[in-house]
C-alpha cells in the first residue's frame, strides 16, 4: 500500500484553514501530522516529518514561512493573497537553491473558478465581445471580485494575441457606471445579494450565439477539493507553479 | 359571428410598424383597413371608419395623430417613445373632451417584459437586495435601457412605500464602474454583447435565497402579440392607460 | 411599545425545528416562550401563554398538535408534511369550533419559492408554452420535488381556466425520459446534482420571446423568514389557510 | 495579395445553404465560384476550379457528392447528417487514395455548441455530477437533440477514463421521465418552448459548487462564421476529421 502523505496546515485555525484541516482528516490518503497556528514554531514541521505543507495564514508571514519549508525540503501549497511579480521571483530563487521543491500558490483554488478562467481564455479569440459579471454577498469589501478580474485579464490576453480588434460598443449615451468597470478593455460588473455566497458569469458573444461560463460558489469549502489536488501533485511538479491551471492540464 | 376591430396602423413603413400590419393582418379577429405613413393624410382614417389605431412614428408627429384619433373617435393604441408628464397630461385633457375614447400608452409591449416588471414589484418588499442587469446588441446607443430603468424605478417605489432600509452593501474599495448605475437606489448593469437581442434579469435576494426573473427577446418582434392585445382591448379601458400591464390584471 | 408575540415551536430539536428556533430568538418582536419535542407534554404551551406555535414534527403527531392547539385557543404555523384533502376539512372543521383561531398550513415558506409559484400562475396564460426543471442536490429522495408539482399543477390550471390550448410539442422520436414527467401536461424536469440545495426553474415561451423565473436556495434555512412572516400574521387570518401566498397579497 | 479560396456550395438553395452562400460572398477571402443544387452537374465545380466545397445536402446524396470531390481533388467540408462509422470508414478510404485532400464533417458548426462539447469533456473528470439540459423551438423533431446527445457521450466517455464511479442519485421515487434521458449514465433533458431557437447547458456540481455552460443560439445563422473557419482551414487539414473541435486546437 502507498504510504500517505504527511501534511501540515499553517493558519490551521482559521476559517479556511480549519476546512482545510477537516478536509486532510478526511481524505484517505493524505495524513495530517501538524496543526500550526500564530504563535507555533515552523520547526515542528521538521520534527514530525511533514512533506507538504498547506499554507492559509497572511501577506506578513507568508515569505518567512516559504522560505524556511523550502529551504528543509518541504513543498508548499499556498492559499494565501498577497503575491506579486517580486515576490514570485523570490520564491523562484528559493526553489532554484532546493532542487526538486514544488511550490504551488494559486489565488483560488475552487475548481469550478479555475475552469471557468481556463475556458474564458479559451473561448476568447471566437468570439466579438466579451463581458464578465460577477455575484457575491453585501459583506464583500472589493469590487469587483479578484477572480473576476483576473479572469478579465485573461481574456484581454487571449485577445490580444489572437490580434483582435476592440470589441463593439455604440454607446453614446450612459449613466454613469453602467456598462460597469474596465479592465484591460473588458467590462466587469459586480453585483452584491444578501442571500449569495460567491458566482461568476463570463458571456461570450459572436453572430446570432452566445456562449455563458457561470460558476457557483455555493458554501465556502468549495476551495477544499482544490487544495487537496494540490497537496498530492505538487511534488511532481517542482519550482514555482502559479494557478491551479496548470495542474489540471489545461 | 362577432365583427372584426378594424385597425390603422400609423408608421407602417418603419420597422416596427411594418411587423405590426404584418401582425394585424395574421389576426383572425382584426381587419387591417388603413396604412397610414409620413405623407398621407390622416384623415383617410375616418374615410374607411377606422376603429383602433396603432401608431409606432415619431415624437415630433405622435400628438398631431393623437388629438386627431381621439377627437374622432377613434381609440389609439401607442408604442412611439418621448412621452413626459406634459404629454400625459395633454392626453388626459383630449381623453375627457371625448367620451369612452381610450388611449393606451405603453414603452414595451413585449409581454416577458411586461410581467418582468410587474413581477419585480410585487417581489420587491420581500427582499434585503434587488440588482438589475440587462443584456443588449452593441449597437444599443443607451446604457441601461429604458425598460431597465423603468424596472429599477419600480422596484425603487416599492421599497420606498414598503419602508425599508437602503441595501446592505460594503463595498470599500471599487474599479469605476463595477458596481454599476445608481437609479433611485438599486443598481443596474448593462452589458453589450454582439449576437444579442434584448435581454433583462432582475435579481433579488434575502437569507439563504434568490429570485431571478429574466425575459428574453430572441427576435424583433417580440411586441406584437402585446400590440395586438392592447388593440383588443383599449375600447374596454376608457381615458389614458400607462403600460401595458393594466391590460393585464396585474 | 407593543408587546412580544409569545412563541412555542413544536418539534424544536429536529434540524428544521432548531432553526427556527434560533430564528424566533433574534427578531426583536417574538419571544420564544416555549420548545416542545418528542417526549414534551402540550400542557406546557398552555401554562405559559402561548400565542403562536409553529409545529416542524411529523404526519403522524400533527394532527393531535393542531387539535390540541386550536382547541385552546393558540394559533398555528404548520410546515410539517402529508396533509390531504380529509386532513384539510379535518382542520377546516375544528378551526370552526374555535372561533378566530388561525392555520396557516404550507408545503414551502421559502419567499423566493412561494413568489415564483405565484407569478407562474400570474404568467401561464400568456405563454403557449411553459415547463418546469428543477435541480436538487442527490440524496433527495423523490423526484420532481414537490413544490416543482404544485408549480407545474398551477400552471396547469391557469391554462385551463384561460382557455388555453395544449402546448405545441411536435417531438416524433424520442429517448425515454427525454421530454420530462408529465404534470397535468405540464413537462417537469429534475436535475441532482452534488452540491446544489434546492433550485427551481420555470421557463415561459411565446413568439421571439421567454420569460424565466428562478429560485436559488443556498442554505438549509431559506424558509426561517417566511415562518416568522407567517407566526406575525397568522392571528389576523382565522380559519384554515394553505400556502404562505395567500399572506403575501398574491 | 492573397488570392482568394474559391468555394462551391452544394445544396445553394436550401435554408442552410443560402445562408452559407450570403456568408461566403460576405467574406473577403473566400470567393464563391458554383452554386450546385439538386438538378445540377458536378462537372460545373471542376470546369470551374473549385478549391473547397461545403455541402448541406441530404443523406442519400452526400457520399456521391464526397466520391467525385476527393477523387476530383477538392477537399470538402461537410454538415449533412447521417454519417455512421460505415461511412466515415469509406471516406477515410477516398481520402487515403487522394493524397492530400481534407475533409471535415462537423454534426455541428455553431462555435458556441462546438465550445460547449470540448468543454464539457475538460471539465468532466473534476465533478461527482453532470447533467444536460437543452431547450429547443417545439417544431423540432427529435428529442433530446443530436448536439445533446454527443455532449452526454463526451462526458460519460471523459468520465470512463478518469476511472470515475456513477454519479450519486438517491432517487427512490419518481414520475416517469422526470429524471430525464439517460445517455451513457448521463442523464439529458428536452426542453421545447415557442419563441426558442436552439441552446443547451452543461451543469457540473460537486463539494459546494456547480459550473455550467450554456450556449445559446439565437438566430439560424449561428452555424456560418464556423463554416467559414472550416473552409479557410480545411486545406491544412489532409485526411478525415470528424468534429471542428479539431481545428480549435482544443
Amino acid at each position: 500500500m502507498a504510504s500517505m502523505i504527511k501534511v501540515g496546515v499553517l493558519g490551521a485555525k482559521g476559517r479556511v484553514g480549519s476546512a482545510v484541516v477537516a478536509g486532510v482528516n478526511a481524505a484517505e490518503d493524505l495524513e495530517l501530522v501538524a496543526e500550526i497556528d500564530r504563535d507555533d514554531s515552523l520547526e515542528a514541521l521538521v520534527d514530525v516529518g511533514v512533506e507538504v505543507i498547506v499554507d492559509f495564514t497572511t501577506p506578513n508571514v507568508v515569505m518567512d514561512n516559504l522560505e524556511f519549508c523550502i529551504s528543509h525540503g518541504i513543498h508548499c501549497v499556498v492559499g494565501t493573497t498577497g503575491f506579486d511579480d517580486e515576490r514570485y521571483e523570490q520564491v523562484r530563487k528559493w526553489c532554484a537553491a532546493a532542487d526538486g521543491i514544488g511550490v504551488l500558490i494559486a489565488p483560488n483554488f475552487a475548481i469550478s473558478a479555475v475552469l471557468t478562467m481556463a475556458f474564458a481564455r479559451q473561448a476568447a479569440p471566437y468570439f466579438e465581445s466579451a463581458e464578465v459579471v460577477e455575484y457575491h454577498h453585501p459583506n464583500k469589501l472589493d469590487a469587483p471580485s479578484g477572480t473576476a478580474i483576473k479572469t478579465a485579464q485573461g481574456i484581454a490576453r487571449a485577445r490580444r494575441e489572437a490580434g483582435m480588434e476592440p470589441m463593439p460598443d455604440a454607446t453614446e449615451q450612459s449613466l454613469d457606471g453602467a456598462r460597469g468597470a474596465n479592465v484591460d478593455g473588458v467590462k466587469v460588473h459586480a453585483v452584491r445579494m444578501t442571500g449569495m455566497v460567491a458566482h461568476e458569469e463570463v458571456i461570450f458573444g459572436t453572430r446570432d450565439q452566445s456562449l455563458t461560463i457561470r460558476q457557483d460558489s455555493y458554501g465556502r469549502e468549495s476551495f477544499v477539493s482544490g487544495v487537496l489536488t494540490g497537496v498530492r501533485e505538487v511534488a511532481g511538479h517542482p519550482g514555482l507553479t502559479v494557478g491551479l491551471d496548470a495542474y489540471l492540464g489545461l
